[in-house]
């Protein structure tokens, strides 16, 4: 790219032809890739990244053509409880390699501890503080993954750990990075460059909570950063409303959803924070398919202010993460959140809900 | 009640025995009952008022010891609803009258009809803007429903007619009665006499979209009424939050929910406003059990101030309402709605959920 000239270099992959492409406006849409750390043996044919959905087809079609007997999922992010849900219904061994103490590293240690428990239920094998040093391999093909206290078999594995966004080409023309770096950029999806635009999961956003720039690759925040983009580079004026941290996944018949800052994150801002965790169930006690659900919340002490949620249940539990969002885009206190008039009916939640149960224990606390 | 004295007649109801109880500190928590209009036959054997635990298990009595064949609904609100859903899976034929057009009146007429459309589904025939004029009955007992229009055979008639205030003893102590004559109280749940204080089914609410007294009996709002009612009385300072007219129901595999005014309560508080129907899927399009979902949000012309929502779908649709509710509490527009950073995996929602949807849609019209 050469900002000054306003123009951009263009290759054909297909004919390697190369030319300068003038523009009015320019977006950078580069989105991110999966992290492949350099171990050794992790090229090996077997050892496959999840980040699109022809990577999708293609673990779908090994596990069809060869029919692995062992999985090893390193990495404990959502990609990788997604695809050990995914390999456990297919009958298939799992075992999961984690670096840090906990699967969900978005969750808090306690309510990451009931997603740990979920996932042995379902059979997992968890090795936990454990990190990759390389994956054993014969005729090019991954036997084992060796880890800095053990070796474990697999036929097939999956690397979870985590995504960066592709800056490169934008940090080259000079633009300025910020957050796990990521291309900075306004509101308005702007660069620091005029008539440079980024958005999507190459662009940084900004967290409501902290006020501060904040990066995270989700299509719903990718999605929203394209429509901003878009209105401002046809002449709009459009702003991005920014994040809180939603996320929400599925590990066989266990939900799990959080929001805001964890304890984690609280502490790098220096706040202090009061939590609150609550056992109730999805739906009335005595009604049908009732279960449990574990509702964490935390708000800073003085203000009142909440700070963020964290849900564990069973179907039915998460989707009341939104909930809480809301109340964070609103900038509520727990004592506000424990008065909202949320829906009761014994099919879908016992008389107060789980939310307010745990909004109305924090509130006491702050 | 004596207020000047600060006394109340007490009867004991078992011996009859009669004494003047004095008091620091009077609560009024003598709930709503059941509407049962001067209508000739109605206190007939078989006519039976749904509100309180003891009369669902008379209910259930009759329908095991008699075995009814046909079953007649009075009112199509919520307990006419569940009612007819009860009775429907215990396989007797249900027929449904309502004076109005559209069963579930708190919704606007649209969603209504999606509401009746279920109804027929499962197999419920629906009399509409009909009215009951009287009940045939042999030995006692209920044999059919008279309406304007024609005579319905019944061997059992649930009243669903609604519910008013039980505050004939509060009227006569001179105490000011408000929306639906329920008592009139401030936000600390007290009535306009000192020392006199009322909560629960009885007592007057405010709705914050209105910024005016409201009336609503439903087990959420209740409890929360006696407990700011309660901490105040025990002299502390507590204030209840108000409601958004928050509600929810189920008839079969259809879940119903609305909160905020609907368009005759816009109406009447003559403020200009704009809808949004859209219709999409509970989850992702190819997720299994992904469902249809029909939601739709009412908001302020120029302000852009949401109003209020109604959602109609199948199972998963119905709890989103809380998102709605919180962003009426939150005083948000439409389009701050549009940018909430809402959960989503396919399992819980489309890419967006059907909420941001319908708000991104109602934006553009306001």
């Amino acid at each position: 790219m050469d900002i000054r000239r306003q123009q951009v270099r263009v290759r054909d992959l297909q004919s390697t032809r190369e030319w300068l492409e003038p523009y009015d406006q320019l977006l950078i849409a580069t989105g991110a890739s999966a992290l492949k750390p350099n171990i050794p043996g992790i090229d090996a044919h077997g050892v496959l990244s999840i980040n699109s959905l022809q990577s999708g087809i293609e673990a779908r079609r090994l596990v069809d053509d060869r029919e692995p007997r062992r999985a090893v999922i390193v990495g404990g992010g959502y990609i990788g409880l997604e695809m050990a849900e995914a390999l456990l219904l297919r009958g298939i061994e799992v075992a999961l390699v984690e670096r840090s103490p906990q699967v969900m590293g978005t969750l808090d240690l306690d309510m990451g501890a009931l997603v740990s428990a979920a996932l042995r239920r379902q059979g997992a094998t968890l090795y936990l503080e454990e990190a990759v040093a390389g994956f054993d391999q014969k005729n090019g093909w991954v036997q084992a993954v060796v880890t800095n206290q053990r070796t474990i078999p697999a036929d097939v594995v999956i690397l979870g750990m985590g995504v960066a966004p592709n800056s490169a080409l934008a940090d080259e023309a000079g633009m300025t990075l910020g957050q796990k770096k990521a291309i900075k950029v306004s509101k308005r999806m702007q660069t620091e460059i005029e008539n440079v635009w980024a958005a999507g999961d190459c662009a940084e956003s900004f967290h409501l909570v902290t006020g501060k720039p904040f990066y995270v690759a989700l299509g719903t925040v990718a999605n929203k950063h394209g429509r901003v983009a878009g209105e401002n580079i046809a002449g709009g004026n459009a702003e991005f409303a920014g994040v809180v941290g939603t996320a929400v996944t599925k590990v066989c018949s266990v939900e799990v959803a959080r929001t805001g800052l964890q304890i984690k994150e609280i502490t790098e801002q220096h706040i202090e924070f009061a939590d609150a965790v609550i056992e109730s169930t999805t739906r009335a006690g005595y009604y049908p398919e009732s279960g449990p659900i574990t509702v964490k919340l935390l708000a800073e002490k003085g203000s009142g202010r909440l700070l963020g949620g964290q849900i564990v249940g069973c179907e039915g539990a998460a989707k009341r993460i939104d909930i809480i969002a809301t109340a964070l885009h609103a900038g509520f206190t727990a004592e506000q959140v424990s008065g909202l008039d949320l829906s009761y009916a014994p099919p879908y939640s016992p008389l107060w809900d789980p939310v307010l149960i745990a909004a109305r224990q924090l509130a006491k606390k702050l």
